[in-house]
């Protein structure tokens, strides 16, 4: 339904402007230098062309069909604009313009009038007072705020257009892809439920992102939710959960927030992934946008640091996560590769042994076993951080060539993309996730590590994020095995 | 009383080498690339120099007096080291070296062994089994792994070498400073809380942060800890907190982790701040070391966006913060500078005005006001980012000369760092922390702005970092105030 809105051949901008500080300069600029890959059509009476491109005077002077069409002119100049459009033939429509029910009771009734309008006309109206909307796919970047993740499988939704922004924000410096983005603004016409609709089945969105502050009607949303869930994870931000934040989202958005005990218990039912802060929406969904989900809570843990490996399994404790006793060929094995006082446990602690192909033969000896159904590496990657200070040290002090130097460098990069690369490979065969805690990091270091294939590699700052990705997937999985089940 | 040992005049290396992956090597490589203030000996009798400085047979052939001295040589030659070092009256020792009581009933002998003779002696022994020590304030930095984080008020006790060696290298990355670390290692003479009590004294430490696994004598730990965080704030994350964390603690010190509860019953008494991974006691450390304590749980919050606004709203009411009601005449004041439809509440929506002017004047009617203990100012901080991108689309269109986007960009970053300067003023002025959460950085950016006076600005990445910082300072400064009266 909302295809041609997100995939439009053809764009107008009402409004359009060359003039800093102006959302049609905003839009038309982001369009343009986002190399958009269909026509883009700047309609403004008043000047004569935008960008190099000649203007129209209204959308009805446009010689060729229009399939979506920006306003970013004052509120009070709509209404003729939405006439022009359905005299032109045109369904979909972003309003970025603001002034309405978010001002007052003047405001409130212009918007009503609008619904109105809509309904009679069958308009797709995103917003009023939006951000604007991203298709990465088409390479339409179409927000007032600039930033242009690289395409992806992660889809936003978000009820604070600033909010959402900073999102896409975050995945472009992490190079986390993106599929869609919307702002939902007012609601006025689209609602949060129609979005989720139209990813549900849209085939390039793999995950969904919401930041909700409140739905207008629950019983729609949570009936979306589930079935979406069902195929799709939903990774979702509820804000107003206090009453506090309730008041301020009120204040915000206008919509009612409502109690979040009540609404978190009928969200349990939806099989929603709850995120607990912004940075947590990105992280949990490039998680389930790029491992394959556990099947069971049993994590293996490989370290270079006894500390970090007590750590991490009380992160796994506290979330839910089980450390099962380390099998006895696992051990075997080991004895034959590790120094004798090795802890023989898990976590299994090689010992800071620099030796890349132990790293690999260990994390395959976890992976590959019955016991685990997924594994934490922690240290392994970003280990070169520690073995280039060293490097660097000697250098300086002049007891190292600057060639032999520069080439020991190199290897470091080859040895943490070689041992990237297998835990791909071992992702494939085995169909269990490996996440990897890279503790430090050096220029052009990598986020997300993928070649290609049907699965990536996530890379942690920290164990708890990595803990948190694997508690969330686990819970996902076994909702979704649960519901398979009963409807089977 | 551990004065020489963390800032010697002059050391010497046991085992000192030039040849790579060797322990010998990153120390001496680490002290002489680190510019340490003192003076180094290396001694090895197998081998002539050591990156250009002669080697002694052992330390009694050192023509001077010794401070201090690194083993780096095998558990079976440490006894005789020992031994020369009482001859040549060296009190302080870093064993670097392992295969003590982490290995096994032989290494447990041997430490027992060492054990004795320190106290017959009365040596002051660190490890074995330890990272190494550093003190940024006389340039040493005598750790195995290599880091070098610049000076600052932050002092490190880390059960975990390679833990602790992290929470530097994070430190070195975002500019936060470091006074001193140790890696306590298997703490068989000089434990936990002589560390502690060192650091209480010490001049040039302001916090203290701590990374336990598990205390030896409980009863003498609460109560230097007690006596110690009057004055200064402890910063800890305990490691072991579950059942299986403290298994693997246990197979990594070999120390009796017990359980957390009890612990935490305990500790609660101690005023420890309790930190809930390796990250966040970096984070409260260098909040603690830059931020004025607030004396109250009253939040004003100031945003850009409003969706930022009610997150935080959420976080603050969840972390035991209060967000008042706007005061009449912050509202009079403002409603003669902003748009008329703006919130007339806390969170301050400032919706998106580019107006440094009335952001400086927007967080001192705040900061200024009876009505807030401290202020959190969301986005301000990082909205260059925004308007770079706005200018950049413009610029690569064609539209805007090369030398007026330089121009435009040099003074985003004017105006970024006269509003953090002017922060800082206000933080002086009111003696109340004003916290900045930069949603976006760009190169350059810094994570700690100082302008080299007695209070520093952390810019925090999201806004439940800096919720849990002022939580946490509101705790503490609570602890202290029912302490100081009771004791008053």
């Amino acid at each position: 339904m909302l295809d041609s809105l997100f995939s439009p051949k053809s764009v107008a901008v009402v409004g359009a402007s060359e003039i800093p500080f102006k959302w049609g300069t905003y839009i038309s600029s982001n369009i343009l230098d986002g190399k958009f890959t269909g026509r883009y059509y700047p309609v403004n009476p008043n000047i004569k062309g935008v960008f190099g491109f000649t203007t129209f005077p209204s959308v009805v002077d446009i010689p060729e069909a229009v399939d979506l069409v920006f306003i970013t002119t004052p509120a009070k100049t709509v209404m003729q604009i939405l006439l022009d459009c359905v005299q032109k033939k045109i369904k979909n429509i972003v309003m970025i313009t603001s002034g309405f029910s978010e001002t007052g009771p003047e405001g409130i009734q212009m918007e009503k009038e609008i619904i109105a309008f809509a309904q009679k006309h069958g308009l797709n109206i995103v917003g009023p007072n939006t951000m604007g909307i991203v298709n990465t796919h088409c390479s339409l970047y179409a927000t007032g705020a600039i930033t242009r993740p690289k395409p992806g499988g992660i889809s936003i939704i978000a009820q604070s257009g600033n909010l959402g922004y900073q999102i896409m924000e975050w995945a472009e410096s992490e190079d986390i892809g993106i599929s869609k983005f919307v702002g939902s603004g007012n609601e006025a016409v689209l609602k949060i439920e129609d979005y989720l609709k139209y990813f549900k089945s849209d085939s390039e969105t793999k995950v969904i992102l919401m930041y909700v502050e409140g739905v207008d009607d629950g019983r729609v949303f949570v009936d979306i939710a589930k079935e979406t869930s069902l195929h799709k994870p939903i990774i979702a931000l509820k804000a107003g959960r206090t009453e506090i934040g309730s008041k301020a989202a009120a204040s915000h958005t206008g919509a009612m927030a409502g109690s979040f005990s009540i609404f978190k218990g009928v969200m349990h039912q939806t099989g929603i992934v709850f995120a607990e802060s912004p940075r947590q929406l990105l992280t949990l969904s490039a998680a389930f946008d790029s491992f394959p989900l556990p099947k069971g809570n049993r994590i293996g843990i490989i370290t270079l640091g006894g500390g970090w490996g007590v750590v991490t399994a009380d992160e796994c404790a506290e979330r839910g996560l089980r450390i099962p006793e380390l099998p006895q060929s696992i051990k075997d094995e080991l004895d034959r590769r590790l120094p004798p006082f090795w802890s023989r446990g898990n976590p299994v602690d090689l010992v800071g042994q620099p030796d890349f192909q132990l790293f690999k033969d260990a994390v395959e000896l976890m992976v590959a076993h019955e016991a685990f159904d997924a594994v934490i590496v922690l240290g392994i990657v970003g280990s070169k951080v520690f073995a280039y200070k060293a490097a660097e040290a000697v250098l300086n002090l002049g007891k190292m060539e600057k060639n032999v130097f520069d080439d020991f460098v190199k290897l470091l990069y080859i040895h943490q993309n070689e041992f990237l690369d297998r835990l791909i490979e071992l992702m494939d065969v085995y169909n269990k996730p490996i996440l990897p805690v890279s503790l430090s990091k050096m220029p052009g270091d990598e986020t997300v590590h993928s070649c290609g294939g049907k699965h990536k590699v996530v890379i942690y700052d920290s164990p708890e994020e990595a803990v948190l990705c694997l508690s969330k997937m686990y819970q996902y999985n076994n909702y979704v095995e649960k519901r398979s089940t009963v409807y089977a």
